[in-house]
């Protein structure tokens, strides 16, 4: 039977400010990616984000980002790699706490943004970022795109990786995402969205922009949850995964220990 | 044998920023309070800060402050009891990930500035932080001066607790610090202020600033490292205790397991 | 002809977040009070905020408030009257550096929150405001309810006032506001809001919590406009006042030159 | 009579944090670029700044910089030419407001760390900060190196320029810097900086790093002030330009109204 994880960002709240449908969102993921006061959140709103996480059942992901608050950790950041591995430390302990504080365990560990972006192409943020995330806790999963530069230092390192894929994205040939500046990056058709993500799980294959059938890895699909389009579309493709006998799991389940 | 910690706040550089002597200061002192980046510090002086307390066989314990860094943390700030306890365990949390990376145990932890006044004398907010520490690792250890509201509210949530004393501050008939706009406050004197540390450590009394001697636990000596006179100061207390076969040793071996 | 100014918080957005109503309540107010930064807004935001109230020729005063984002400003802060002076020239001016860049005149100042608070009943730093505005440009007006010591401070420094009443709030006999904690501190009867508001202005009297009528002088009624019942109040108040045959004016105008 | 300007980078302490020798270095200047909160100072320590310049005759000019305080504004940062313009008519207007309330007149804006090398390049960061300085005040003039496309675009919208030069980098053949991680960068030899120096000011020449003359103007000269031997070298070269006959005025006076 095909299994896959659903993971979404949550926790991107702060102070006064509100932003996600996270209580509406929750209930139909898998995994959730935890804002650690980086570029969103503060320790009040990680704490409730966590309590909802464990009231749901929902694994619970660090999601450090670039410390950015303006920007939303999505402006690239020339910071060194010694300043990455400190600052994804950091706030994988910080979120850490909450976990240990409520009872459950930090179950993987997404980059937010600029920084998922930046250390998908360079070598030494990749490697940065898998050792600080190894040294803090060794069992944790590093969630990232099987093209990326982050798996193979994860696999350097001897940390465990899960696959993400994505439903509303374009692919080249490499497995890489297309730039958002490229006509044709954005899958703007629900239905087309919806039978790519069946495809990546069941046949582990997608088409790419250019046409050509390529390979590719879908343990987990990232979802959105900030907008009520975004919630809608989210309940969908949870539908369809379901219909298709494609079990929603979490990502430690879906890869296995 | 009477045996007594010698603590110091360390690692509050802050990126470009260099704060304090924590290299000339660290090889006398027992245990270091170290900065967590809300009110001092950054993730790389983290990082740096544990493995020179790790280099030295210092042990570390986190020193969480109010979101204040123009002001050092050393501003009164009116932030309620579970925000306290939520950026309390944010900065226990980030700090011990770098304990966790380099292969050292968290110790203790000793609010910081306002925080520490602040939670002194406000049992709502010393509760919040005995639940926070007790809730993130019961085997942290609470440092705070003996008549403060955080040693109930440790108790009462079945968390160790240290007492600290200070050298160079005036103490009223109730235990507590003379506030520092109160003439004699300070004890300029270092020969006095040593005398009255090997007092409080050996005899367990103290004379209040009105002439009274009352009684005090010494398990714990706050030193300085904020400049050169600071540092000299930490040599002659260190000189003389080990004169007066004092043993300098962690809060841990001080208070026994 | 009676004539008062409406005025209302707005730019309170801040990177990614979004808060408040700014494009629905500006035709209905006179003048906005524009975050600075500090609590609230940041550089984009001030730029769009004074674009806006530019084209639906609303007036533009500065809102400063402590440097606490993450509190929105609202929690107490002991900062010192030389600190609070600084941040109030620095937000100042950042918010003129907007208004002249697109050839707007700044018309006031309404500290924000906690600060607005505490000034009201702290002379030192009502002074510290006061002096701030002063020395920056003295043609600015503060904002600030009659019985609050920033009035006599304004006065004291020969700078123009503008006198700010709430429809939502109950008085004390002395004319300050009635805590929050309190009950009977909000006005949440909306036609006994406009009720209340419409006598502050034309007879210069509002009924106190203790059923005393006292004097009260009316130049803006603050209104709000951070949800869909706020605005719904907004349009409100403004059609009773029109009814009223009450001038709808910005501050300038209703103070006179 | 030759003239030139020395100007260095001033006000860069914050909060607790003391950073540069200010007062020491202040005689030997002409123009001090202070900072803005952004990168580096706070409101007490620019006011404290302004003061300091005001007293010692020196003419003040704003440094803005990044939202990046850990970083110190070095780190490139992704951030729009709208997000740039902003910020810089922001920080303009807040160091303008302490000066507008200690009575002295800002003299110039240079753009700080890395918002300085990375407009040295884009031109659309260039126009971005140019425009900003236009709209909030054209009296005020841009302090860039010759070569950068800050040049082009302040003549562009009509802003007027000053050329700096340093005297401890090396230049390309198109009067660019070298990079700092080439060899030869930096020129180490005090002697041979002066030289250079007072050939750049007199003969309006330097030796590229190819060892071809090339042309290069220079009104103001950069100097430092971060260290015993940083100020060392500062009164070096002013002892030097005196020697010389080149007259040490501030950049008004250099350039011409």
């Amino acid at each position: 039977m095909f299994a896959v994880d659903l993971n979404c960002d949550l926790g991107e709240s702060f102070g006064n400010y509100k932003c996600g449908l996270d209580e509406e969102v929750i209930p139909f993921i898998s995994s959730a990616n935890v804002a650690c006061g980086f570029h969103a959140s503060d320790p009040v709103v990680m704490a409730k984000t966590v309590a909802l996480a464990k009231e749901q059942g929902v694994r619970v992901g660090a999601h450090p980002g670039y410390p950015d608050l303006v920007g939303f950790g999505r402006r690239n950041l020339a910071a060194s790699p010694a300043e990455v591995k400190a600052m994804v430390q950091y706030q994988i302990g910080a979120l850490k706490a909450f976990c240990t504080a409520q009872g459950i365990k930090l179950q993987h560990v997404k980059p937010h943004g600029a920084m998922y972006n930046m250390a998908g192409k360079d070598e030494k943020l990749a490697t940065a970022i898998a050792e600080a995330i190894k040294e803090v806790d060794p069992e944790l999963i590093l969630l990232a795109p099987s093209s990326s530069k982050m798996m193979g230092a994860a696999k350097a390192v001897g940390l465990r990786v899960a696959k993400e894929v994505f439903a509303d994205r374009a692919y080249e040939e490499d497995g890489s995402l297309v730039a958002r500046s490229k006509p044709g990056a954005m899958i703007t058709d629900e239905e087309e969205a919806v039978a790519r993500v069946i495809k990546m799980i069941k046949e582990g294959t997608v088409t790419a922009i250019t046409g050509k059938e390529i390979p590719v890895e879908a343990n987990s699909v990232c979802v959105h949850g900030d907008g009520p389009k975004a919630l809608a579309f989210v309940q969908k493709i949870r539908k369809a995964l379901e219909a298709e006998n494609i079990r929603i799991a979490s990502i430690e389940e879906v890869i296995g220990k």
